[in-house]
């Protein structure tokens, strides 16, 4: 059933010479089938007829675009078992984790088809004609987001169905009306190539250009920088370790024509426990870390990977139940060999520091695939603020508390921080004021900040920031998880003195959609009387 | 009472060994005084002292701050003549213009003040938490724009006053709640000396920390260079030349934790006039493009550098027209030396290509000042399309008919253009078809599209659209004017099941400041009943 080739606009390809295959995490096997790289020729043919594609996308009707996305959620259901099978050969990770992920991917792309049929997403501005304005008449001027082209999207391997190819960056750039060409992750090729099946049922089903979806298979960088370095290309969305999202926005930016590059890159996700949340609720909070530190094995972008305590008894005993509580479970397994050398590499490092110990025991993992215990770390605050390395991401189970000689120490840890997706204050009612405090601190440091929660759960609501300061992300101005995304890949113009037969439908006098407009600085739904 | 120094967080101050001095264009001769250029410690001081402004301006109410832009409006006012006369003398605009620029300048600071007392612009949604979802509840969450750090603005040559200190850029920064650091242009140093002179003032009035406001004085790059590299430094606001633009872009790329530039840099402001409009209204139009074209001595941005028009014998004496016009039209001066060694060379090097002509015949500017002569210029739709080098800019008061053999011709030209700020269509009633195939086209290539109009007005209104494709600009998905240019320098935090007593006031669920809201995916303004 899967055939290893790449998807270029609509046609099954695979011209290259070079070859993968997937890997079982759990028995480090190979698949059966080859997978071949995409060659330059195909990159460029690709991205050629996205560009071509986009000539007629980028005028579709909101109820065009959401019916399409509709119809893409309803093809990937139809896959079926064989997607959540394969994915999980792929990955590890498991089927109820999966099952979930596909209800997340699915429910995402009829979220933003919800947005697109509301329409006021467009950001209409409308400053009405003053002809008696003096010295000269005021031009009517009218402004609204359109698409901004050929969007390029790398998957992530840590969410094969929600971060991937039809994941987050996909479904924004096409319900922005974007063509998109996705670079899929290496770890889950067959995953993605059933992916790719349904994109391409739906783009076929809704009579839209062939061009508008192309999926290239890839397992060395050549095939990501050929596509960044593509002319036509206009955005990217990434999501994936710092050096490879640094290396694909230096390629951008070096562009003749630079464009932009929407890359969310892991963070550690700092949490502070107060003495009086320690008191108060030590055992759950124990609990709860351990949970969410060993959530899907640690492979997590909002895993909470940097908690803060006091240097008190309580916060002692409750970095000890931690450890245990982790010492308990069982290891999962992890994705690939990378990340499970990424992971002795880093917290390697990371121990060789003298201020460093670890508070886990179990070390023997004897697992037969990949793997890596799960660990508690722990500093100290001085040491964390002199030492910018100890903010190093370890990609997997594992945490590293500090333990602040003070409140003022645990303040100069904060400013110390680079930035994060996500910054969470467990606290009591009687905290306000330290918690307030906190929040402000941290507000500065991260895209979401969470109270007496856990950073792991990325809702898929309108609201939602997933993203942060750099090296969190590329672009703090914007998220990659909610409905804001779409706006990653959206430009705004403004139409001035535009004969109203000529404007688009949001623009019109009798405002034929219906949209929430801001109308000479009013935000009006009624059409504007001429 | 021009002193020539630097203001460093209130502070004037000239540490620094080298110095230039202003020059007058309309006759050449130096000021009497010296200005100095900021030392890399100056530099250093104003980041540190911005970023430290930064921990308390953050979180000021929309109120305050637009009491402080109304005062800084105030200011520039109460300096009085000797501004205009200031502007004059180094940069030869004339008075009139400068006045106008002016009320531009504080106007524009009042309204950006108007759209903070509204208080929408931070665009707040709330998911609100719905404890009865399986399998878990689903979380509150709520997100705003914040404010995102201290703003390096890089002042423009063209407009003394409405691109410069206190221009576009330093008041958005400003309205989001961002220290600003001007460095000012070296053309007109004195005049951003005093208008430093009026925000200080303003600084102290409204009781804001004295980092908040710094401008450095620098005739080389290395200024500039110091500011985009420091490590606090968040943001960059710049108008200028691509040159420049892109040098600025590339080191805020390449800084370890790169930071975005928002560049306006040029075009040439392709306009197309259909045959339908130079017979219905010849004269008229080519009066328009003769006064757009020399404006300022065609020192805009928005200058029409570029006008397509078909081979047919009324638009032959079209461009006829235009030149006579602008050969009857004395050269107004030029703001300096290198604008005007610029314009020989960029014109001489367009009049190489073997399809150019030129249709103004003046030569001899016998001018005491920098000047260069009204030029009109003269190729052909394949040339056109042949040779990206005739889509440079010529920056003055020039500008290049494209004779198209063919309405496809026409269209392939369009294609061929790069990014472009603005793209004017001229057209009769009957032409309406072809202008919107034409419009539909040169959405792509630009940021505001104009019917029947000139660029050169560039309102300042809620809907403005300033901005475009690179490589007009280096973020095309933003603006430098107009209201929305105020999100350049903002970001979104989502607050997730942070207590009410901790929220923004834009968050609470009594919106106390009754701002509009998208709640549960309705825009509202009502409170969120609990």
């Amino acid at each position: 059933m899967i055939t290893g080739q790449n998807l270029i606009a609509g046609q099954w390809s695979a011209q290259g010479k070079e070859t993968f295959s997937s890997i079982n995490p759990r028995t480090k096997e190979q698949s059966e089938g080859w997978f071949v790289n995409a060659t330059s020729e195909e990159v460029d043919l690709a991205v050629t007829r996205a560009a071509e594609a986009f000539k007629t996308t980028r005028l579709y009707s909101a109820e065009r675009l959401a019916a399409f996305l509709d119809t893409v959620a309803d093809e990937i259901e139809k896959l079926g078992a064989v997607l959540i099978e394969t994915a999980d050969a792929e990955t590890g990770l498991g089927k109820p984790r999966l099952e979930g992920e596909r209800g997340r991917t699915t429910g995402q792309m009829r979220l933003f088809g919800k947005l697109l049929r509301e329409g006021s997403y467009v950001e209409a501005i409308i400053d009405t004609a003053q002809q008696d304005r003096k010295p000269a008449p005021r031009p009517s001027i009218r402004r609204m987001l359109v698409p901004l082209g050929p969007v390029g999207v790398f998957g992530a391997g840590n969410f094969p169905l929600a971060f991937s190819v039809a994941g987050g960056d996909t479904a924004s750039a096409f319900a922005a009306g974007c063509p998109v060409i996705v670079k899929a992750h290496p770890g889950h090729p067959g995953t993605s190539e059933l992916v790719a099946r349904a994109i391409r049922a739906a783009v076929e089903q809704c009579d839209f250009p062939l061009g508008f979806f192309s999926m290239l298979q890839g397992s060395t960088t050549e095939v990501g920088q050929a596509l960044v370095a593509h002319p036509l290309l206009e955005a990217v969305g990434f999501t994936g370790s710092l050096a490879g999202g640094r290396a694909l926005f230096d390629a951008a930016a070096g562009r003749p024509r630079p464009i932009p590059v929407f890359a969310e890159m892991g963070s550690v996700n700092p949490v502070v426990i107060t003495p009086n949340a320690v008191k108060a609720r030590g055992e759950a909070i124990a609990e709860g870390l351990a949970t969410a530190v060993t959530l899907g094995s640690g492979q997590f972008c909002t895993n909470p990977g940097l908690i803060f305590v006091f240097d008190d008894p309580e916060s002692q005993s409750l970095i000890a139940q931690v450890g245990e509580l982790m010492d308990r479970r069982r290891p999962g397994v992890l994705l690939n060999q990378a990340t499970q050398d990424h992971l002795f590499k880093t917290v390697g490092e990371t121990l060789e520091h003298p201020s460093v110990s670890k508070r886990t025991l179990v070390d023997d993992i004897n697992a037969g695939g990949y793997c890596y215990p799960n660990t508690v770390l722990q500093t100290t605050s001085e040491a964390f603020i002199a030492d910018e390395s100890l903010q190093r991401e370890h990609f997997g189970p594992v945490t590293l508390f500090v333990v602040c000689s003070s409140f003022d120490a645990l303040c100069q840890a904060i400013d110390a921080l680079k930035g994060n997706l996500t910054a969470t204050v467990h606290a009591e009612a009687d905290d306000l004021d330290m918690a307030g405090n906190l929040f402000s601190l941290l507000r500065e440091k991260a895209g979401r900040l969470i109270w007496n929660g856990y950073p792991t759960g990325v809702e898929v609501v309108h609201a939602m920031q997933h993203g942060g300061p750099y090296p969190a992300t590329t672009a703090p101005q914007t998220t990659s998880v909610g409905l804001t995304a779409v706006k990653r890949f959206m430009r705004p113009v403004a139409f001035q003195n535009i004969p109203d037969a000529l404007l688009p439908d949001a623009l019109k006098d009798a405002n034929p959609l219906t949209i929430w407009r801001i109308v000479d600085d009013e935000l009006t739904r009624k059409p504007i009387s001429t």
